[in-house]
């Protein structure tokens, strides 16, 4: 018996994962670029050769879907496990409207690689913790993070890379929780659904690369203004593929609409503030981290709770 | 001097127009299709040998931006035309957040025709209209129209078409008005802007006619599935090139949202009621007469305004 415990955080994508091109390998069908949260993290510990396989959540027996997918995750991981235990466990405040999946994904597989005294570098981890969640692959550093989509069919090549650490840029991220219950349709489900009937989806995939390219530049340079805008872009880009799918998907809501113009406000009285949306009907905002205060304001008028979340660090790993 | 008057009715895009690919001619990128509505008209009166050119709108003078633009216009139809009276008037009700310029350039262009002696056919009436306003070619015909955007340099061969008249199907159209201000940014501009910089614009163009097809087929069958459901597609496309404009151009707000939402629910119900949106915020909602009084219930607990129009007649005209 052997036991370790990961923290991870979690992440939001500046630039889109938007569409498979393996399903069962959770391969996209784009590259993205993400920003590590500081607040949001999960930590897990998993005690490799158990009495018997057991998942818990904050001590309590997890729920039978969330189990059977964790334990499912680490037969992939090594076939030939012993039984486990999980133990796991989320910062997130409830109702935080963010989904724990990338976090979790990662803690896990960190958590599980490490008590089974495997010897996987960072990148191999991330091939593994993406085949959890897509989004999960891009946990395993703090700051900013590009996942490449890769082009090999057994998608080892497809993994989060470094691209800046959490100290490298004074900016926030603040979530304007619009909703934090559960939603319509799943992102799975929806992006099947767009890859299958959208006429603009090929368009997507082929403007995608060069919106990371631009924020990777965009990043290194900490020029606000141009990440910003791919930023803006590229989820603009993400839901008209949504919207225009049959039957079109709309995961926006009256206070989505509200925040997009609240934010439009921003920055035509000169704060520079820009948004994301991810397949729900939050709204997250990046803005210097002098800003804070001025987006906050404008958010709250028109959502009941904001988050303010700042660059987060590295996963962190103990024995 | 010689003198006639004219009535022609609004109508609303079912197959939406946005795009020109001539600003000068009015010349659209795209076909469309349109539904001739029955309550907003405009009357226009025009005395061809007048003392002097005057315009007037309800009896009133009419604002110079107004007087210039149609008086230009009518140059444009005979440019050694004698001095004109223009006498205008909208049925339209105040602040229903419905554009007067495609009944008001039919109108103009019908009575200015008729007064002035001229023996225009309606196709070369409607390409005229055409000249005034885009979408005011479609007003020369009631019920069912299709406008096909031709390939002449010359625009003479893009003009509206009858595809079935006022009594062929018992449908209506209901508006739920969001706001009827000034639009933040006018139709003509954020077409140019869509064009230029939305990376989905080609592909709105590619996948319009088949659209049009699609609608012609299905008003000829009374099909009102197939036709909402093109319609839902139609509008959701050229938003979403609007979405992705850059900067992006985004006319919904959030009672916008909440009666998309709505006709999503009424379908869930088994109400069979389908959306479409022009440049602006107001949600246009088509449906079965008989089930005229579910929508407009479902539509007035997020709007204070709706209104409901039924298929509209050809315009008159008396000398």
């Amino acid at each position: 018996m052997s036991r370790a415990t990961a923290r991870a955080h979690a992440n939001i994508a500046l630039i889109k994962y938007w569409g498979k091109r393996d399903t069962q390998l959770n391969l996209p069908a784009v590259s993205s670029l993400s920003l590590t949260l500081d607040r949001f993290w999960t930590e897990t510990t998993v005690t490799w050769g158990a009495p018997a396989d057991v998942v818990r959540v904050g001590g309590e027996a997890a729920p039978d879907g969330f189990a059977t997918r964790a334990l499912s995750f680490l037969d992939r991981l090594d076939p030939a496990r012993p039984p486990v235990a999980i133990d796991t466990d989320n910062s997130f405040p409830t109702g935080a409207g963010l989904a724990s999946s990338a976090s979790g994904f990662a803690a896990l597989t960190l958590a599980a690689s490490a008590a089974s005294g495997a010897d996987h570098t960072t990148e191999q981890l991330s091939v593994l913790a993406r085949q959890g969640s897509g989004s999960a692959c891009r946990s395993l550093w703090g700051g900013f993070v590009t996942w490449r989509k890769g082009s090999l069919a057994d998608g080892t090549d497809s993994h989060g890379s470094p691209l800046a650490p959490q100290d490298h840029w004074d900016l926030a991220m603040l979530v304007a929780v619009v909703a934090a219950g559960k939603k319509p349709i799943g992102s799975t489900v929806a992006m099947e659904r767009t890859r299958a009937t959208s006429p603009y989806y090929a368009e997507w995939l082929a403007t995608s690369e060069a919106d990371v390219d631009t924020a990777e530049r965009a990043v290194r340079e900490r020029n606000l203004t141009t990440l910003g805008e791919a930023m803006e872009s590229s989820t603009f880009k993400m839901h008209a593929t949504m919207h225009t799918a049959r039957p079109s998907v709309n995961y926006w809501k009256p206070a989505t609409m509200a925040c997009i113009h609240a934010v439009e406000q921003l920055r035509s009285k000169g704060v520079e503030a820009y948004l994301t949306m991810d397949a729900g009907p939050n709204v997250k905002v990046l803005c210097n981290r002098a800003d804070v205060e001025a987006v906050q304001s404008a958010l709250s008028a028109h959502v009941s709770r904001v988050e303010v979340l700042l660059p987060g660090p590295a996963p962190q790993v103990t024995r």
